[in-house]
């Protein structure tokens, strides 16, 4: 097999040696049942209280603040559907969001409406940004919650979420984060940015797939999301996932140190991709903002291209990346997110997303660059609608 | 150290060394989102299809049927809270359930009470069984689902489950049954056993623990518990858990496998265990009935004992066995079961349960015969109510 270059870390990230060897105990010798008051239970138990402190260490927040669950879109689940049934008793039921968050929280947003809840959903400009002064504006005496992303999955634009926050705390409005994308990438301080809740997941950081965490700040009314025995505080019921709990505490100690270094060198290789793309290959052009932007993230649409055609012919090469986001895949329609930046449908079809992380090499980088102009003139030399 | 005898199966297993080489390549080489149309995206998508196969064929389903999940109890709040909303808008209010279920689905339907709901529940026997025809009585046109465990966590009673569902299809009702304790243990075939929902769980059959899944039977509506992306047809949103799922998968066809040969043998050294203790220990009793029981469990209650006593001076000894659930410890009250079943309060205190399996040896229910009398005569030595 020739070169082989992943480069879609924001779909899941490989689970790191350190995390793997750290979890295995937890899937052989250490199986006790958290619960157990015997000493393989108790073991098992201590080393979910050592990967909460990780986790909580890692945004600025307690250990009594973060609850263990089971992905990132249970925590968006929770977060959201705890609150909305916590105000509607108080006759709040408006929720603000924006027009380009993850599914987890646009459909649990359409639950809601089903159950009479206006959702207010915010548009963002053509470079894929917020603003709190919008936020701000669409607050009233019904809003209930305002869910805005810290980082896009697609795009990688980073949200105002410091002012976005201080917006809320002012109005005195509950504000939640999809920190999914974010954490590990973008320093967080949840007290500092002012959130009221938080989702992130494992294997966006080299953790396993399913585990993910919910911070509460201490003070915030919730209601249980899955509802059963003791566990988590009496807050989630089901036996905790220890093995991989332990593995998103290993992973998260590490995503989030030396940050801005380990993202300068990441950022440099993605500015090489996207100046090298934007300047060789004819009609394509950059999806959102280069300033704040996630540091391993390129989107790119190229007019008269075919993204599934694209990503395939470079799965032949060797190459991992995607059009739109994963989680939406099998899906005809064109990205929410692209459309919400205002591109028209034939050239939100034509994009490649290419997330990189530390692991991407200079070499990586060369051979995507060799390989992804190379693909893109092969297509539109055998587009019906290709004149360039 | 000394002899150490895992006696909680019932709690949590240890994941098999079969289950645990199936995972690997899914922590390690093979980390593609099964949602991504590259090659290593569509190997994880296969696995997860090949796991969904041999979950569907363990109890009789189709893989169309079978919906992966974090845990039992998501499975079990899945499918009660989905089938409240949906018969809700039918005017049908009322949900039958036994007084001794699982705190899963107990907790879940108290959720639902504060929301309008009428919870009846069955009492059971003294020998912890509910009748077919205690659930035909309950029935009314109110009745939106009857949800009863296939066999007791603590007690290890088997219920009626094929009658039960036969009295449920004729009424039109649905039937759920937390088939948890079960599966692995008792040979299932939902369709034979009138089922229409089915939780089930990784962690008790030496899969890791964090997944699980819910059976569906074909034309029975579901409302979405965690919305989100296009996961699992559009059903339960959050990137799947592939290690685990595939983990899961070798873990219930190796546990549906030559079962009655399986569990005969553990049987056996059940009943040793059992009439052992019954007649060398004064002042006990078995709690559940001994018929129709699965073949592990043991549940003896000592007079004049403090369960949390006896298990601490059974852990010093290297046995690791349980007093209720697991997921009830830290809990004062005692055991919701056993007062179920009519036991006193004081009586219910002092129980144990040590639940085997096939990786007992007979000479760990010679070391468990040798430590459990001992133990009883030294904490009744010491108690100020024991005049025996």
């Amino acid at each position: 097999m020739g070169r082989f270059v992943y480069a879609d870390n924001a779909a899941t990230t490989n689970v790191s040696k350190s995390v793997f060897d750290s979890m295995v105990p937890y899937l052989t010798t250490h199986y006790g049942n958290p619960s157990s008051i015997y000493s393989v239970g108790r073991d098992a138990k201590k080393a979910i209280e050592v990967a909460r402190q990780k986790v909580a260490a890692a945004i600025g927040a307690q250990p009594t603040e973060i609850y263990f669950t089971g992905c990132g879109t249970e925590s968006d689940n929770w977060a959201i559907k705890s609150t909305a049934e916590l105000l509607k008793q108080k006759g709040k039921n408006q929720i603000i969001t924006t027009n380009f968050e993850h599914h987890a929280v646009l459909h649990t947003c359409e639950h809601l409406k089903k159950h009479g809840f206006e959702i207010i959903y915010l548009p963002v400009d053509s470079e894929g940004y917020v603003s709190a002064e919008q936020v701000k504006n669409a607050i009233t005496d019904k809003t209930a919650l305002v869910t805005i992303m810290y980082a896009n999955n697609e795009i990688g634009t980073i949200q105002p979420i410091r002012e976005i926050g201080a917006v809320c705390r002012e109005a005195g409005v509950l504000f939640h984060t999809d920190a999914v994308q974010a954490v590990g990438h973008v320093n967080i301080d949840v007290a500092a940015d002012n959130i009221d809740m938080l989702s992130l997941s494992g294997h966006k950081i080299h953790a396993p797939k399913g585990v993910g965490a919910l911070y509460v700040r201490k003070g915030v009314r919730l209601v249980n999301f899955i509802d059963g025995g003791a566990q988590e505080r009496n807050r989630r019921g089901g036996t905790e996932n220890v093995a991989s709990i332990v593995g998103l505490g290993t992973a998260i100690e590490e995503a989030t140190k030396d940050i801005e270094a380990r993202m300068a060198k990441i950022r440099e290789k993605r500015d090489r991709i996207i100046d090298t793309i934007l300047t060789t290959v004819p009609k394509c052009r950059l999806n959102g903002g280069r300033g704040k932007r996630l540091a391993g993230n390129v989107n790119i649409s190229f007019e008269a291209v075919e993204g599934e055609a694209l990503l395939l012919r470079l799965d032949m090469m060797g190459i991992c990346g995607s059009s739109g986001s994963a989680c939406t895949s099998g899906s005809l329609d064109p990205s929410h997110v692209l459309m919400a930046i205002g591109l028209p449908h034939e050239i939100a079809h034509g994009s490649l997303r290419l997330s990189i992380n530390e692991d991407t090499t200079d070499e990586d980088v060369d051979y995507i660059l060799e390989c992804v102009p190379k693909v893109i003139t092969t297509l539109r030399a055998m587009s019906p609608i290709w004149n360039g």
